[in-house]
């Protein structure tokens, strides 16, 4: 349904505008041989959700910006309000995707809030605080290998420097990508309107795993997020030929890097977290080559920092012996480390009561309302997922749970408190 | 020191003309930070090369040909002879390089072949028979995957309508490649005249292991190449949130092709083979996500064929075990197998006779005289390479094993016997 279908009865599931706004967006940058989702910041699949965005708010009457770091914003004011909005309460995601990632990682938050919005103007609501809509940039990392650019760059936690050098798979920084999308590169930087601005930020997400299937219930609220980090281990041996080198004349990079996949799940299983090689590069990468080095990112999580530590302690240690086991030699660099988050039990809490007594969960996935968490108040509410699955085309959520989600968002939009 | 150079003292090995012809070329297709050669099939560097050829062909007087499938051949024919050669006796090599590969395989033995001919004109040698010079196209099957491309077109052992189809990485097809560089793809094909022009083929190629250098001598004549083959493994998983995927939730095709690396180094050690993963690619390749697949390139070879398939068939199940312990799947394509080339005990013999009682060794590289093993008799001589190294930067021959290289391809031509 289109948003001219919003009645008098608007708010009742039946009416919600959820499945125009997702019909909307079904088909933008969807690859027709896999079903996954191809969305990395600023191409062309990401430019049109933008347009989509701004065409969204614009509809609704709502102000709509873009910040300083491409991050999208959509405000709905009280009745006489001047000025920048001050203590709203922000609702969102983002509308990127990891390559062939699925429909509901990030544009499920972004649709519901609109769909919430329009519950409450379908209900004569008159809002007492400024209500906000937000879709940050670049949430994935997928195209320049850094997670929550355009969070991280708004609270100040990535400096405008290292992203801008920051370059994509065909060696282009961000600052090229920027200029050639029409921003401007110079204006990247901590928002220092942020604090004062938002006086709560509540992410809708789909679940990234089964838990919420496992318990019966269709959404709940987060507890906390794992602290996480992303390391690159360069593996370096010597090249040679693949026939004619007597393996006790090789220095193959690759067996060092294959031991230490095989270590990273043990050392996962031991210490309760999860630890995954999904990137990786070989040079020269030729089929009759012993290769000269592999280039592989390491994604650990664990549910404190201390266990983070000692599963990264252990592995690098046994990725260091499997290297000169093999006379190679391997280097670790840290890309990123991002520390537990604990969401504040105040908006928590009030979110349960005015939702019920809904499950509550931690998540092993990194998000912008963690990164914001930093700077203001933030929340977030789960979607269920039957598969479990995420970035990946089988990634789901019943329209049924979707529309539960719509109901969470509007009721919290609607209580208006965000302490 | 240039072809000018040589005078009534040619033939000395200070008045050699291969430090000339080595020089022009060094620079071709080199890259400048990691000191190793990028020359592909049909790429810039590669033609630099063809031209190179062409205008030594010329200088020297030499007809020069390029035949259908784009080997590259200059003759030196007796006085008086007419028509097409016949019952030839051919040296030289191939021009290409792998990514990232040596000076030498390749180019040595075109260069040496040259440097040869002109120790026999200076000498004023008369030949009895026609003398060939042969750069085979696409040795190293870098670009488009399958190696000796164009030795593989002129006996048969390759069709032309699989060898069109071929895509380099950018997804250019070899026929396109071709009409970019001038020449007509339908042309290729088996070359009919190859049997009677061909009365024999050596080929000197650069050592590609130690055992020269372990034995003490600069020259070597091959025994045999061992069989080899190329198989693509693609294993298949569920991709999912590299975060919120608890271990036991998880299909990840990195974890079997891992174990599969480990396995296929064991295999090799208990059958005496060699077995090399060195070409690898992972979708969709993201730092959080666990993959979807993981494609590997599997090269192998072995001192028999039944070594070979034992080693494979051990492997495959090795490899299928990991697969389904991880709840994924892997399946098996066999890119190409060559069967052992036992060289003839004919001229193997005679050249052994003429050079001294050089060593006789097996090699487990590929090369075009074993492709043209299958159509006409064909030798190799090797010359040491210290390091052992090859298809890398660090590939060398001293300068004075390289003249005697030259040495004993002057004494083979000046033999003249093809039998």
């Amino acid at each position: 349904m289109g948003g001219d279908r919003i009645t008098a009865l608007g708010g009742a599931r039946a009416m919600s505008t959820f499945d125009g706004l997702w019909t909307a967006i079904a088909d933008v940058g969807r690859d027709g041989t896999t079903g996954g989702y191809r969305r990395p910041v600023w191409g062309d699949a990401e430019q049109t959700l933008r347009e989509w965005f701004v065409g969204c708010a614009q509809e609704r009457g709502l102000a709509v910006e873009t910040d300083r770091n491409g991050n999208l914003w959509a405000w709905w004011l009280p009745p006489g309000w001047t000025g920048d909005p001050r203590g709203a309460l922000v609702t969102g995601s983002h509308l990127d995707s990891v390559p062939d990632g699925g429909a509901f990682d990030g544009p499920l938050g972004v649709v519901s809030s609109f769909a919430a919005v329009d519950a409450l103007r379908a209900e004569g609501h008159v809002p007492q605080r400024p209500l906000g809509i937000v879709a940050f940039a670049d949430e994935e990392g997928a195209r320049f290998g850094v997670a929550c650019v355009g969070s991280q760059l708004s609270t100040g936690a990535l400096g405008p420097d290292r992203a801008l050098g920051l370059r994509d798979a065909d060696g282009r920084s961000l600052a090229e990508v920027l200029t050639a999308a029409g921003r401007d590169p110079a204006a990247l930087g901590r928002d220092p309107r942020l604090a004062e601005r938002v006086g709560l930020f509540v992410e809708l997400h789909v679940e990234q795993g089964r838990a919420l299937d496992r318990l019966g219930a269709p959404v709940a609220v987060a507890s906390s997020i794992w602290p996480h980090g992303r390391w690159r281990l360069d593996f370096t041996g010597e090249a040679n030929h693949a026939g004619a080198t007597l393996i006790a004349d090789r220095h193959d990079p690759m067996l060092p890097y294959a031991a230490t996949v095989g270590s990273a799940r043990q050392r996962a299983v031991q210490h309760g977290a999860v630890a995954t090689f999904g990137k990786v590069s070989v040079a020269p990468n030729g089929a009759n080559a012993i290769a000269s080095g592999v280039h592989a990112v390491l994604d650990a999580r664990a549910p404190s920092t201390a266990v983070l530590e000692a599963l990264t302690a252990d592995l690098f240690a046994d990725a260091a012996r499997h290297a000169a086991a093999e006379g190679t030699s391997v280097a670790v660099h840290t890309e990123s480390v991002s520390p537990v988050v604990e969401f504040p039990s105040g908006p928590r809490g009030r979110i349960r009561a005015v939702l019920g007594d809904i499950p509550m969960l931690p998540t092993a996935a990194g998000h912008d309302a963690g990164v914001l968490s930093a700077v203001v108040p933030t929340a977030m509410v789960f979607v269920r997922n039957p598969t479990g699955v995420s970035h990946s085309p089988a990634e789901w959520a019943e329209r049924r749970d979707c529309l539960a989600g719509v109901d969470a968002l509007t009721a919290v939009l609607r209580d208006g408190t965000t302490a």
